[in-house]
């Protein structure tokens, strides 16, 4: 193929509209989520514990939530969390006429990945209980794709749960952000965020597996009740399927709005020079004035 | 809500005076660190090993410490911690009279992050000892919220470990943000912090938990005796309560003395450049001048 | 030696073709990816579990490949797999010219450091299984070195988990590099490219050890055929060695292809500056214009 | 204090002479390597795998070396190992001169970091073994300071081992710091070094503990012969100790040699830019040239 006819094809096939552009990136982002981050817990549910574990899953998980940032970030923002796109849109950030389009895309990049992580493991699930697809009891697999609630978790402790580990989660992303705190490097955001997750998930992980994001498991449950788990994918503990999708939108403008609060309507608009210098607090207040002129 | 009202309300609640501010800040970020990093050991214990071990816990509370960081370092230098914020004053980087307001607003979010554990786990709790909240025995959970000494420990080998293991922490924390040595590039400070959790944990943490932070201490303990452990929480392990309060602050101060010592005021102020070409002796001395331009 | 001699032998040295100093740098790369990467897997397996597991495979894995990629990435581009070279000369970055011997090189190194590995943990080997090398059974040391498919998997979904697995890992690398996307910092790239491993590996590792490299696979097995273990290298696993070579390939073009009609056709030519000002959406949209400008 | 006194001080103790500096900045990174290096591994034999294990050893040792680097890196440039000091000395980057004193330095450093991992842990080994210090046999605790090889290892595979497990420390090193492949950014090599640590110690780490570093072995050995061990410590294992130290040594020049005749000699030094421009193959050949000028 010439450059002259690549070029033209690209030209073509090239999309002037940026929602269809950000539907892409936000249905690519939450697909590899999803088909990386559940095929974590897939390996150490099917392997029984030989090839993953705690560590594995959520390391791995963390850094399938980078990759997807790196791959959806510059086109869309790389929020692959309609709990994350609600927050931006209630802080100003992303338009409200964006959202329904963000969230379908994020749910069926979901639906998508779970799908993948089945066909990929598709010879492994019928080995691990011959063929049986079952939500509960020890060969259970249906936690592969959605979360559950531990049997001790009651309703109300599991939305508190979800409430708040998703609060925490954007509180986060709103500091990793924000410039006029100490801000990550252009081009890093996507690796803090990892880190954060890791955090997380080693710490909120155990109730009902640290969900945070509607699409992350609404779509896969969906998946599940329509590839042979059946409709009990949505009575499980309790009808447990609508608490990780209400909460972590409640608790991600919750936590968007407390990082506000509590940070950034407090950077003084008129010394932002002083403002941004941060950690001068660690230096010596008698440091001679040229040192300062050669930091970066 | 339109721009212009959203502005008022900011102009409204935007605090004018620093200290409040920064107060905000090491409430915040301390409350993160411990409903995370506090978190961490409460999903090891409770789930009895099954979703958290040795690795989750220093792996995820050192990530704890990052995201608290990122979320308080562009405001208040992001200390969540009395013996990061002393030796900073004796150093010389903080305003004495702001210590007392840093430490309170520390031990107030320490305070409330262990709440928020002990609420996002309650039901766990009481499914993990049937309603009972104990401080020693097989079904001990007091150790999530506050450090306690392994059963060999002496007080004075005890207190030696938390004076090294803080000392250690300032004297790496004062190298992390030294411009005149290999500073960490900004905004990348707090994950550097964390890799240096991660090694204290694994090395030290073995004699009674590694706590470092009288605030991360003190705060959690005051909230187990008042939430059902009782005053045993002071009087266990021959009254240690008091060991990771008064060693880390001496270690603090140690430790950050020993890196000036050693390393700061060593710095040639005359030829600063020269001290900042940080790793020129792994540069081949008879390299063309020319090269040397052309690096970053 | 004086600075002199050391001159000229370095100019008699260098080589002027930038083909064999881009084999060289392959070469080495691939070394390095082998022998590093394998021995992770080795001490796992000849230490029976004692010296490594799930995560030092994963991890150690992955910061291998970071290592090889910080070694060749600025000579060669660090592909140090075929399935790379092959994207990259399909989508116009390399030179189909080029493709042989970076093939070539790629195969060679991996053979050598395969044969390290064997050097390395020679005794290791002897002691393990009393010098017999077998391919299958529970003393099977050939999986050390090449991957083998699980008892459970047919042929179909290995070949199909080789070229999803493949596809994402090319389809991440395009993102990673995107400088229009949220591209990496300049240096940075093979730390994100290892962390990109760790999520493969932990969440598509079990069905065949997740080779994605052809070269990674085949000099290595190469190696074992002539080492000791006889034939059976090429014939364990239902003749599987051929799939680890024409999946990948399959899947890194895929993969790459996926990425360009996803992402990079739509990044607007015109307006790259607007495009480049990744997570513009993270912020307010009333802030002051001042403030843009201070950002970094 | 006021600030014009604490600025006399200063005067006073700061060190005109480089030598004297470098020597104190090898010795404090050398002190906290091995005080956090040794402890992982005390953390994991003491608490006989509660507290730590395999993972623990290999990244709670790596990140202590990120944190020596980042003390000593800016002043002696880091080495903390005399196999690197020795390598920077054959290739032109450190003057022969100063190599005995960094050696002094470096294994004085691991004296007393070895002193303070068993004054810190006094009461864990005298808990572990009832006060017998043992070099062999299942209570032994030598190798929490010194390395000894695995009973199936020979002398001569011991000593291949060393010799390429540091010539691939030497050679990664040398790409991580060479500004004309893909260098790491200033700032973040402490941290490269560290993920180079994790590959090593979970690939080469079996056969007698990956020491790579005369000093990090000869100076806890020393010490633990005098603490109590005896001179067993020296005998053990057909007489290991003289391997850790002459290997090493060995290893190092040859790994700095082959990148140098791999990698360094052929960059072009009339088309540095070019050169520099790593990664260029990864882009479209037929970019726009408007598009180039806006990477960073």
């Amino acid at each position: 193929m010439s450059r002259k006819s690549k070029r033209s094809l690209k030209e073509k096939l090239a999309l002037k509209n940026s929602l269809v552009k950000e539907a892409l990136s936000e249905f690519l982002g939450t697909f590899i989520l999803i088909a990386l981050g559940c095929g974590c817990v897939g390996q150490a549910v099917l392997s029984r514990g030989a090839h993953g574990g705690p560590m594995t899953v959520s390391v791995g998980f963390a850094m399938a939530v980078t990759i997807a940032v790196y791959v959806s970030g510059g086109v869309s923002g790389g929020h692959i969390n309609p709990a994350v796109s609600l927050a931006m849109c209630v802080t100003g950030r992303l338009k409200w006429t964006k959202l329904p389009i963000y969230i379908l895309a994020q749910l069926l990049g979901a639906f998508v990945g779970a799908a993948a992580v089945f066909g990929i493991y598709y010879d492994a699930f019928m080995e691990y209980s011959n063929g049986n697809l079952e939500v509960t009891g020890p060969n259970a697999t249906a936690h592969i794709f959605a979360t559950y609630p531990a049997p001790y978790l009651s309703l109300i402790n599991g939305f508190a749960d979800q409430v708040m580990s998703t609060a925490v989660l954007l509180l986060a992303i709103f500091a990793i952000f924000d410039t006029r705190n100490n801000k990550v490097p252009k081009g890093l955001e996507p690796i803090a965020i990892g880190l954060l997750i890791i955090a997380l998930t080693c710490s909120l992980g155990m109730n009902s597996g640290c969900a945070m994001n509607p699409a992350r498991d609404l779509g896969p449950r969906l998946f599940t009740a329509i590839a042979g788990w059946g409709m009990e994918v949505f009575t499980a503990g309790n009808n447990w399927w609508w608490v990780p999708i209400v909460a972590p939108m409640l608790g991600g403008v919750l936590g968007a709005t407390i990082y506000i609060v509590f940070i950034e309507i407090h950077h003084s608009d008129t010394q932002p020079e002083e403002e941004n210098d941060v950690y001068d607090k660690y230096e010596l207040t008698n440091m001679d004035p040229a040192t300062h002129h050669k930091r970066q």
